[in-house]
């Protein structure tokens, strides 16, 4: 299988200048950190505005976050706001809770496929020629990967904000530079990254601070002496000194008045990820990014009573082989419980997107550290091999979760398929020292898979209440 | 090779929600753990007593354990004696040293495929139909691969106790959770749990103790709420108040006392590890954990005069490549010596099992960091490059070694296929300062293998005297 | 692509007692060591001489080389200087500077193919018949790639001193000893080993000083006592003591008198990496360990107005995927520009090999690190993702850059593939606030690839006067 992905994903390369994308970055431990004692619903700490929108930050340095190796940010892109281009040093899983738009991924040595021809022009009223790299639609419910080091730009060309969940895998093997990541941006000049440095924090994360130095950046430009970006672009200083952003106080989301003109197909293209380019183009060039996670005909769990679950792994999308990343859509009817289980190679990073539930998150010494109820927008992070319970909230529940491995392996407790059932009854009778026909009961009862519709009262909500 | 393996595992999924085994968790480096000033022989410090048996524990603190990054205990399993289910972080090798059984890894989407028909019931008497996942017999000799966070049990059906060594690799790039090992337990309720708990080390790993907290916790059921475990396994409370073995203090190896029944082949299958399940089941469900090392069939170096060793790697049993892990198993005839040599990618943790034997081992300012005779039951890590020499005692000397990578590289100093052996004569002449006919002798004086027959005294004995 | 690298290494084993090369050390992070305030050029700062040459070490301990998890040392061999046989426990990547000669690389179970008969030795006056491995000449411009913990020797042959300039991966995932690089030397005792002694560093790195232990060690023969020796070998124990090198005081590099007389084919040979072995030894035994770097025919980028470039990297040479580096041979004509680019996944250690250029690293801040000129001899670390900018001085300026990346992948800023370049214009125009037209100046006003001809004055050398 995994070969099999390595064959298709095949990633060659254009002009050998450029290398390769035939890393496999393995996910890398951090170990010790996971002495949590008690496990707390996270929110956002910190949000920084910009002109076209905003991001919210996850405190990185929570316990949480450091025994998993992650980081979290949400943003919020308004309509006609473009997220400016910026590289970072870590993979990306980006989940699009709200709203539609598109995207560039630049990848290196990659052709600049889309180009306006006299044609194209002349119905666009443009009146210039452009050509550039592919550009990607994505709307919601869509999960896009994002590798290292990779500069990628966002435009809202939708009616409603876009609000998209980001994981940053900060302990990824791609990543070798820094425990936290490291956000490089093409342009712009945020506001933050002035006050951060009157503050003398002219370098990396400042490490009293809970959050990254997402904005305390200028761009990389502004490194570089006027003359040798004239020379290298062979460009006016004038010119040249535009690319540093002087004055420029719209922050890292900025807003196109007129909305942004580019080159891509008049219709919403959708599974199109696989061009149209010559045979060494389409290995990296077209390695597929995206695959939406929401669409109820991928479903790979489905309970008509209970809920759905939808896995996005390295099967679906081969891509996720190489950021060691994968991530589970729930959903969750009223009442309906998750069996309880554990994942055998993998952490957790649990966002719920509507609606509430109550979860029970259980340690090896058998002891409860999170039994509460996380609502809409709460983050919670299930360490490797923790034993889990979920259970609806009344008016049901849905979330994200990521996950540390790109073919998570889950293993449940009760019903169909699980552990329990796996055992001999004898063992079970013998290790829970009763009757066999009680352990029938406990294998046999539960017929179901995964998701099971209560038969009595609401556990999650009277217990809370 | 490496892809022949992948190829052949071709770890695939049966559910889709269950993910996949297609990790591949390379050995992770302990890096500046290993300036060793000196290297003891170690036996376990710690011993937990159960119904059925119990386990030692060698200390996990001992600068060799934190240089190899991996953790050993040593189960004594009584006959009837049932080691309850549990699951643990990093993945395990076991080594058989006495004794046989069964027992049962549970690999999550793998069918239920050992069923009692209508004829097996009338036949075993049983007065209930039974199915669960496949079971796999063991005995002496074996060494077994248990993949992090797979749940297992294990049952004495012998005469004699089982006793079985056990390797955890700790610092695995599978164990995203701790520095030290974590067991889940999934039934019982062991003593220890309450003390640890009454000292107020209710989390995780004391540390100022030598060993892991094995025994030090109770059941994952006991961090569930009754109510929940009662709905998600459609049970009455009574039924689901068992799973967290309240008053339980039989500990983590019950004794069985009718002995346990299951269901499974009536005669001994051994190389019955390829099963007879579909396409998808063949390959992760019945990939191949076990493989006998003391098999003489399959021994690799032979010198009838000096002895004879056999390697367990991931050519021989694919599954080795997933955990990054290998065995060697030796046995030294009276006297005998093994040529100097150094392990060029591993480090080896060595068990001597039967008899006794000398070691030096030299670090690379040819210092020697061990000179000293280690005897049935000892234990001494050798680090990675370190070059080492035995030689066995009037009794000879056997040992089973884990290495952490899945296929060791040895390189010899003395005899055939030698580092010596590779150099020309005028390379050894005048790196030794001597003459051309003294750098032959060196080269081609010994003629054998890795193994040889002393020609004289007994440098081991005469030198311990 | 990794695929086929595997396939095509398919790396198998001759006696299975030797195990296999089939390991993949994918780089490990070196994480939060990458906080750096000011990049300096750096230089060797410590030095130690032998017989027949010499070693430089920069220093171990420096922030760059922290960052990148990496050591630097150069060696200067004189004519019939033999660097004695010795093994580390880290990958090497050598890049020769300077001179030519042969070497020894001693991989473990492969058969001694290189042979004397009797028609060779009466033409080569040899008094005695030998057999050994392979031996591989070496000249200028070559990589050569040394596993860890192959043993291996090298020998000037030529009339010039041979430099040559060594990489150490210390945090390369195939070492699990220690974060710096340790040398097991299998002959000889150099000074440097007694005096560190004489101040109580009797073991490992001492931490206090900037460089390895390169030269503390005596050879590996001295920690074994004579008779285990003499015994191993079959040689009388006057034999025996000579592996010991007691007396010698000739250092790490030797003179060979006479010249050093082996077994090789009387004409150079060049590309005859791939030898005349069974198929087992033509995996293992012949990988191709060797690529000559400064050929002007393997070019990837060429500007005949401002320069060349040529990258080594796995797929080039499918070794380097084992060790998970690259390399980069840049030529640059007199003040001509290497387009602002950043490294994706690697890190870059830079040495300048003949002349001068200037450069600017940018961080994510867009804060400028370095802004300097290095010149020959001087080295630099760029991190991961940083920024950078290249011009010549007036005599051009050539250099060797390892990368921490098997297929080191770089997105360049200005001209044709850059990154710009992918962009639509009226995303750089709305970014950078500017309007169409000078957006498009920006994107297609540079024409060529990577390296450009400066149309006006020379800012590297008026910046730096």
């Amino acid at each position: 299988m995994a070969n099999h992905h390595l064959l298709s994903l095949s990633l060659s390369i254009l002009m050998v200048f450029h290398g390769c994308l035939a890393y496999q970055p393995f996910q890398q431990q951090q170990q010790n950190e996971c002495q949590i004692q008690r496990i707390n619903p996270l929110e956002p700490n910190e949000r920084v505005e910009a002109e076209g929108g905003w991001t919210e930050f996850f405190d990185a340095n929570d316990q949480q976050f450091r025994c998993a190796g992650v980081e979290v940010i949400r943003h919020h892109i308004r309509p006609q706001g473009l997220y400016l281009p910026s590289y970072i040093n870590t993979p990306l899983m980006i989940y699009i809770k709200q709203g539609k738009g598109y995207q560039g991924i630049i990848l290196p040595g990659c052709s600049e496929t889309f180009q306006s021809s006299q044609q194209l022009q002349e119905q666009s009223q443009q009146s210039f020629q452009d050509r550039h790299q592919k550009i990607r639609n994505f709307r919601q419910g869509d999960v896009i990967v994002i590798p290292a080091g990779a500069a990628h730009w966002m435009y809202n060309d939708g009616q409603e904000d876009i609000i998209a969940i980001v994981l940053l895998d900060s302990t990824n093997q791609a990543n070798q530079l820094d425990q936290f990541h490291r956000r490089f941006f093409l342009a712009g000049n945020p506001k933050q990254a002035q006050q951060q440095q009157q503050q003398g924090m002219s370098w990396g994360r400042p490490s009293q601070k809970g959050w990254s130095q997402e904005e305390g950046s200028a761009n990389i430009f502004r490194g570089f002496e006027l003359e040798i970006l004239s020379q290298a672009f062979n460009v006016d200083p004038q010119t040249a000194q535009k690319l540093q952003s002087p004055g420029d106080n719209r922050g890292h989301i900025i807003r196109v008045e007129r909305g942004l003109q580019v080159i891509k197909p008049p219709v919403p293209f959708q599974q199109q990820e696989r061009g149209n380019a010559n045979g060494f183009d389409e290995t990296v060039c077209s390695t597929k990014l995206t695959a939406n996670i929401d669409n109820p005909s991928h479903v790979d769990i489905y309970n008509p009573q209970a809920g759905r679950c939808t896995h996005l792994n390295s099967q679906k999308l081969p891509v996720l082989q190489m950021v060691q990343l994968s991530a589970e859509r729930g959903v969750l009817h009223s009442n309906a419980i998750v069996s309880p289980y554990w994942v055998m190679n993998a952490h957790s990073i649990l966002v719920v997107t509507n609606g509430n539930m109550r979860m029970q998150i259980v340690n090896n010494k058998g002891e409860s550290v999170f039994n509460e109820q996380i609502r809409e927008g709460q983050l919670v992070v299930v360490p490797q091999n923790f034993a889990v319970v979920k259970q609806a909230g009344q008016e049901g529940c849905r979330w994200i979760a990521f996950r540390t491995n790109d073919n998570a392996m889950i293993n449940t407790l009760a019903g169909q398929n699980s552990a329990i059932r796996a055992m001999p009854v004898d063992v079970i009778a013998s290790a829970y020292q009763m009757p066999r026909e009680q352990a029938l009961n406990l294998k046999f009862n539960r017929k179901e898979t995964v998701m099971f519709k209560p038969s009595s009262m609401q556990w999650g909500m009277s217990a809370a209440a």
